[in-house]
C-alpha cells in the first residue's frame, strides 16, 4: 500500500509528457481543413499566454461527438507549446477514487502548476470528471464547483496558466455553469464527408485505390454523403477490418453499422 | 475474519478458470445457427488482442434476455482464448460489498490484469454489478463510472486486454452512457422457434421423437411459431419436469406458463 | 452486552427448527384443496434438490395477501424436508439491524448453509426486509440486491439448496427485479368462500353446527359468496370472541368488520 | 454526563406507572357514551391477553384528532390492565436522539418487556416516534419498521404482550403499512355535540347552569350543533377564561375561534 | 478551542435578559392600537403560567411579515415577565453548528428552564433554526420534530413554562405541523397605514410637521392608503436618509422603492 | 500539511488588501454614468457605517451579468472606505473545501470582524460560495444559512460592519431568501450601448479613432444599439485581438460572437 501510493504521487505530480504522447500514438491525419484551423487557434492561445503583458489565465474548451479526436488535439497543443511545464488531468488516472481524492487530486493539479511560470493543463473529459449521467441527473456537483472555480481563479503573480478542456457534453457543461468560465470554445467535427473518409482511408494507406472507392460507394448508398463517424472509430475498424477475409467489405459494415446504431 | 480475508484475497486474484468452467457445466448446445455465429465474433476479437499491432484493448458486450445464455458463451469465448490470465468478475463474488469496496474489487481485477502481457476479463451482469433497480431509479454511479473508465482505459505498454461483458439490460447501460464505451456489442437471442426449441430437446436426449413432437405442438398451441425462453430456463424445466408423472405434459406446462407469465 | 452479542450469535447460526415451529403452532387446516396443493408443490422442489444431479439452487416464492398463511406453510414445507439444516430468516431476527448488519446477517446464514450438503432457507417477509414502504417509494435496495444475488448464486461444488420465501407484495417483487430470479412462484389465497370459512371453523372445533351456519349465514348476507379474509386473522377474531357474551354475533361482527375495512 | 445517563437508563427501563398516572391528571370525564365504549374494548384485550391460551401478542391504536383524549385514554388502560410491567413509550423521551438511539430506545422497551410474563406496552404518537413531516413527505422508515415489526413480532414462549398505540395520523400509518399489523383499531372522537360540551363543562364545576347555557348558545349561533373541539383543548380554554373579567364570552369566543382556525 | 468553548457554555446556559434588551434597544413605539394589544395578550399568558394551578406551560407564537416587531415585542413580553429565568434562542447563536449541536443546544436551554420554577423562553425565527428554504423545499426536519416535541412536553412536576416563538413564514410551521402545537397564536402586522406611518414618524421625533406631511403625501401619491413596511425597515431607512442631503425626499423615495420591490 | 495549514489561517486571517488590490489591477474605467453612481451609492453606505448612532451593521448587494465589473466595483468601495480592516471572502479561497469548512471558514471571518471597531467584509460571487448549480437545482443550503444569518447578525456592542456582496444570480438569492436580508441591491449594469463600447475603448487607448469607428459599425451592424458585454470581457478580447493580424477586425468578431452566444 505504502509503495503502491508513493507510485500514486508520482503518477500525479510528475511530467505528464509521455501521458500526453500515448493519447497521440496514432498521429494527427490530416483530412480535414478542420484540423489545421484548430491547431492555429490552439497556437494562438499558447503565444497569447507566453507573451501577453495583462494575460495570465486563459482557458479553451474542445468539444466534439465522441471519438471525434478531442484528445488527441488538446495533447497536440499542449505538447507543441513547449511550456516548461505540460499536464494531463485525465479520469483515468481518477478511477476508484471518492469524491474528496478527485478534489484533492485536480486541486493539488493545479497548486503544483501555479509554482512554474508558465504552464500549460490538459483537463480531459470533464463530464467523466464529474461522474456525470443523465439518469437523475447524477453528478458530483463538487468536483464541477472545484473546477468552475479552478477556471477562473488567476495563478499567483508572475505565474501563466493555459487550460485545453475537452468534452463530449457541451450542453451539459452549459447547464451546469461551466461553460460561460471558458475563453473560448473549439469545435471538433466528425469525419463528416465521403470526401475526409477517403481522405482518412489514403493518409494511413489503407487497402488501394479502388478498394478506397467501393468503401466510400458502400458508405454513400446507405448514407447520402454524410457520414458522422469520429476518426477514432474509423482507425479502430480498420484494425478490425484486416482480420477479416473481406477487409474492405468488412470495413464498410463496421461503418454502416456505427452510422445506424447513432441515428435510430 | 483473516483466514476469510485471505481467501477473499485469493478468490478475488487466483485464477478463476474453474469459475469460469462451472458457467458452461451445462455445455454449450448448438440448437441454432446464432450461437455458431457468436463465437465465431468472439474468436475474431480473440484473435485481435492477441496480433494486431494497434490495438491494446477491446471491449464486447453480450446483450439479451434473462437466460438467454451470455454467461455460458462469455465463457466459452474466454476459456477457447488461452490467454494466459482469464478472469470473471461477477456479482456473485461482489455480494455484501459496499460500494467503495465493490469499486476497488473491480479496479484490482483491472490492475491485477494489467500486469500481464496478454488478458481475458468476463465482466458479467454489469446492470446487477452496479446495483441497478428500475424503482427510482438507483443504482450505483460510482461504480457505473468506474467500469466506464476501464472500459476505454489502455492498459500500460505492452499489455493486451480483451473485456467481453454480459448485461440483460441494453437500454440501461445506454441511459448511463457505458454502451458506447463498447468497442462492439452482439446480441444473445432466446431460443425462438419451435424448430430450436425441438432441436434443443433433442441435442440434451430428452424424452423420445414422439414426445418431443408432443411437446413442440402443445407450446405451439398456445403460443403459435414463437418460443421465447432461454436455453437455461428450458434445461431447467428439464429437471424439474422428470420429476413428475406426466414427464412431456408437465414439461410443456411449465415453458408454457413461463411464456404466458411474460407476456402480461 | 457481550453476553447478548453470543445469544445473537446463537440465534443467527443455530438450529432454527424451533423458531420454524413456533410458526405453525396452531397447525395447518386442511379448509380448502389449494392447502394440500401447495404442500404437494413444496414437496416436488423437496425432491428436486434432493435427487436431480443438474439441481444445486432452487427457489420458491410463497405470495398472497396479509394472514393467509404463508409463513406457516412455508414453514410445513421446509420441516417436513428433513434435509439437515433448515434455517429461517426473518425481519423478526432483523428489527434495530442497520442496512449493514442486515446484509451481513441474510448473507452469512447462506454462507453458513453452503457449508452443509442439504439445505433449506426459509426467506420470510422479503418486502419487511427489504423495508419497503410505498410512501418514496422507500426500501433498502442494498439488501434487495443482496437477495437478489443470493437468490441466484449456486452453492459450491456439492452443496445443494432450497430457498423457500414469502410475501405479501408480489408486485414490488417485481418492479425490483427479485421476482423473475425464482424459480417458481406459488399463490397462497384467502379464505375464500362461504363453505371454507365453515369448513375452517369447522376444523377448530368452534361452537355448534347451527352456531357457524348463523356466523355464515351473517358473513354471505353482507358479503355475498366472498369472503376474503386470512386464516390467520379467521383464527385470531376466534380468540376474541371467546371473551364475548355473544360468542357467534362478536365473531361474524368482527370478520365483516374486517372485510369492510379492507373494501373501503 | 454520567449521572445523566444514569437518569436516562432509569428513565427507559424503570416503570412508567408515574409517567402515565401525569397522561390522566385531568380525569377522564364521561362526557359521552363513547368513553365508556372505548374503556371496555380496551379492558376486554387486557382479558384477552391476560387468559386466552392462544393469543401472545394484542395491539390496539387509538386515533382520533389532536386534543381527543387518546393519550389519556390509553394511559386509563395500561393502568387498569394491572399488569406486573406498564410502560409508555414517548416522544418526549426520545426528543433529540438520533435514528439509531431511537430504534435502540424503543427495542429495549420491548426487549426489557419480553422478560416479565404479563405486559403492557403505551406507544404514544406514533407520528411523532417515526418524525412524520407532510412535507417531502418525510418520516424515518429505519423507526417505522422497527415498530411494524415489533407490532406483530411474539414474545418468547409464556410472555404476553398487550401494545396500546395512539396517532392523530390514520392516514399515514395506513400509507407505511403500519394500520393492518394491529389486531385492532378504535376510534377516539371530538366532543362533537353541544350536548357533549355542556356535559363536560358540567362535569368539571364550570360557572353556573346560566353561563354554560349562555356558552353553548354562542358556540350553536356559530356552528350550528357540531362542536369538534378536543376535550383536551376545551379544559385549556377554561384555564385561559378564567383569567379573563368576562370568562363565559371570553371561553366561548376561544372555543368559537378554535372550531374556525380548524375549518378554513 | 478550549476557552472558546467555555464562552459558548456560558452564552447557552447564562441569563439572556442582556441579549434581549438589545432586541428592542431601538424601544417599543406605540403607533398603533395594535401595540397595546399585542402586549396586553402576552401579559395575559404570562399570568396564567404564573397563577393557574392546572397550567404547567403555554406556548404562543408572534407571526407577521420580515421587520413587522416580532422579535422586540416577543422581547418586551418576556422581560416584563419579571420571571427569574428568561432565555433567547435565536439563530444568531447557532450559526455554523450541525444539526446534531442545533438540537443539543435547544434541547438543553429547555431542560436547563426546566430547573427553575417559573420560566419564559424566546424561541426566535423558527423558520431560520429550521434552516428553511423554499428550494427543494429543504429543512431540517430533525430540529423541526425536536421543537415540534418540546413545545408540547410538559415540565417536570411544579415547573412551569411559557415559550414565546416568532416567524415569518406562518404557513411553513402550518405544513410541518408546528403551527397546531402552540396554544395561541398572535398576528404581527406592518405599519399599514399612511396614519401609522406619520405616527411612528412623530414619535422619534423625525423631521418636523410640515416634512413629515409632505412624505406623507409621496408615500401615498404612490400607493394609496396602504403602506406595508415593517417599524424596522422605516427606522432604518431613517438612519440612511438623514445622510443624504434631501432627507425627506430621500426617506420617501427609499419606502417608496421597498413598497413596489415587494409587490412585484 | 502542517505547514500549510498555517498557511491557509494565514490566507484566512490576514489583512486581505492586496487580494482586493488584484481585483481591480485593469482598473475602473468611468465609460459611463452609472459607474460614478455606483461609487457613490457605496460611499454612502461607507459614511453610514463610520458615523451613525444607531447602525451597526449595512450590507449591500452589487447584482448583474457575468463580467460586469461587481468584484472590482466591490473591492474598489471596500479599499476607499478606509476602514481598518477591510477582508475579502471569495469562492477562489475556498475551493476543495468541504462544507463544514467553507461554514467554518465564512464565520472565522465574520468573528474576526467583530474584534475591529470599523470592519468591511466583501463578500464575492454568493451563488458560488453556496455551490449553486440549476440542474436538481443543488447547492448547499448549510453555507447559505450561514451567509442568511451572517447578514443580520448585530456585530457585538461598539462594532460596526459593512458587509458588500456580489453574484451573477440575483434570482437565485430571492429564491432562497438571501435577498431580503440585504439593506440595499445595486444593479451593476454591462457595457450596453455603442457609446460605452467606444468611450470604454478609447479609455484604454485601443488603437486609433478610424479603428475604433469601424468597431463600432460592425457591432452595430450586428446587433443594432444594444450591446450588452461586460467590460471584463472587452478587456480580454483586446488581450487576445492584439496577437492577431487584423487587430480591429479579429476584436468586432469576438465581441459579436460572444453577444450571439448569449442571445440564442
Ligand atoms: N486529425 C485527427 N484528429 C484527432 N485525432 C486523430 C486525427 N488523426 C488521427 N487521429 C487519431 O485518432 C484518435 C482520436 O482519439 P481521441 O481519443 O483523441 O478521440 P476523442 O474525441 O478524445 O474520443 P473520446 O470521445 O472517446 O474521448 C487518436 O488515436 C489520434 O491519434
Ligand atoms: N447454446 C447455449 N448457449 C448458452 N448456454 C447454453 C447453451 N446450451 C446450453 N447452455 C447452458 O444453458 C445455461 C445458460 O445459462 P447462463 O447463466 O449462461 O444464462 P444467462 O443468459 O447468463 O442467464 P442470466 O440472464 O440469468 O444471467 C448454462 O448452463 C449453459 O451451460
Ligand atoms: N391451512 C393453513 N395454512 C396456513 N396457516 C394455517 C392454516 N391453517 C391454520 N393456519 C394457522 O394460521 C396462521 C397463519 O399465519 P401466518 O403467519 O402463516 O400467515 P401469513 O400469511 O404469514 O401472515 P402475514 O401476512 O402477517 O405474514 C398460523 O398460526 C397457522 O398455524
Ligand atoms: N373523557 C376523556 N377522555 C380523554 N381525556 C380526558 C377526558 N376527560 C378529561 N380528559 C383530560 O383531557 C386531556 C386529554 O389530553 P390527551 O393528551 O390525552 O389528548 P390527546 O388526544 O392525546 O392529544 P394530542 O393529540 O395532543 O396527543 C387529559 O388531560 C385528560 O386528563
Ligand atoms: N411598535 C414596535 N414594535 C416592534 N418593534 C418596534 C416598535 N417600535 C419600534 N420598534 C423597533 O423596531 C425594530 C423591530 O425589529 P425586529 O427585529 O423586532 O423586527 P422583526 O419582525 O423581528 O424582524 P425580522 O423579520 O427581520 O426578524 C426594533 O429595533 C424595535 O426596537
Ligand atoms: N468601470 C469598471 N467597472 C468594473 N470593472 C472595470 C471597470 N473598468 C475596468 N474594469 C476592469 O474590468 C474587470 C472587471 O472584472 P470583474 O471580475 O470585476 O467582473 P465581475 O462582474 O466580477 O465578473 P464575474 O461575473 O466573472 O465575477 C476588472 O479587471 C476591472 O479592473
Ligand atoms: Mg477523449
Ligand atoms: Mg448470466
Ligand atoms: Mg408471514
Ligand atoms: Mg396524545
Ligand atoms: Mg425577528
Ligand atoms: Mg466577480
Amino acid at each position: 500500500d505504502f509503495f503502491h501510493a508513493l507510485d500514486d504521487v508520482q503518477a500525479a505530480f510528475g511530467v505528464s509528457e509521455e501521458d500526453l504522447e500515448r493519447c497521440v500514438e496514432k498521429g494527427v491525419l490530416n483530412y480535414s481543413k478542420n484540423i489545421g484551423d484548430i491547431l492555429t487557434r490552439g497556437r494562438l492561445y499558447v503565444e497569447q499566454v507566453r507573451d501577453s503583458p495583462n494575460t495570465s489565465i486563459v482557458s479553451t474548451l474542445l468539444y466534439g461527438p465522441p471519438g471525434s479526436g478531442k484528445t488527441a488535439l488538446a495533447a497536440t497543443i499542449a505538447l507543441k507549446s513547449e511550456f516548461p511545464l505540460v499536464k494531463l488531468i485525465s479520469p483515468r488516472d481518477t478511477v476508484a477514487m471518492n469524491e474528496t481524492q478527485k478534489i484533492q487530486y485536480i486541486n493539488n493539479m493545479f497548486l503544483d502548476a501555479y509554482k512554474s511560470a508558465l504552464n500549460c493543463i490538459v483537463l480531459d473529459e470533464i463530464e467523466t470528471l464529474i461522474e456525470w449521467t443523465p439518469i437523475g441527473p447524477r453528478f458530483s456537483n463538487a468536483v464541477a464547483q472545484t473546477i468552475k472555480i479552478l477556471l477562473s481563479k488567476a495563478p499567483p503573480p508572475n505565474r501563466r496558466l493555459l487550460i485545453i478542456a475537452t468534452t463530449s457534453e457541451r450542453s451539459v457543461l452549459n447547464q451546469i455553469g461551466l461553460l460561460s468560465k471558458f475563453t473560448s470554445k473549439i469545435p471538433v467535427p466528425n469525419v463528416t464527408t465521403i470526401n475526409e473518409l477517403s481522405k482518412s482511408l489514403e493518409l494511413v494507406d489503407f487497402l488501394d485505390n479502388e478498394s478506397r472507392q467501393s468503401i466510400c460507394d458502400k458508405v454513400q448508398a446507405q448514407n447520402g454523403g454524410r457520414v458522422g463517424v469520429g476518426i477514432k472509430h474509423i482507425l479502430s475498424h480498420i484494425d478490425t477490418a484486416v482480420k477479416s477475409s473481406t477487409v474492405a467489405g468488412t470495413f464498410a459494415e463496421l461503418v454502416n453499422e456505427e452510422i445506424s446504431d447513432f441515428s435510430y
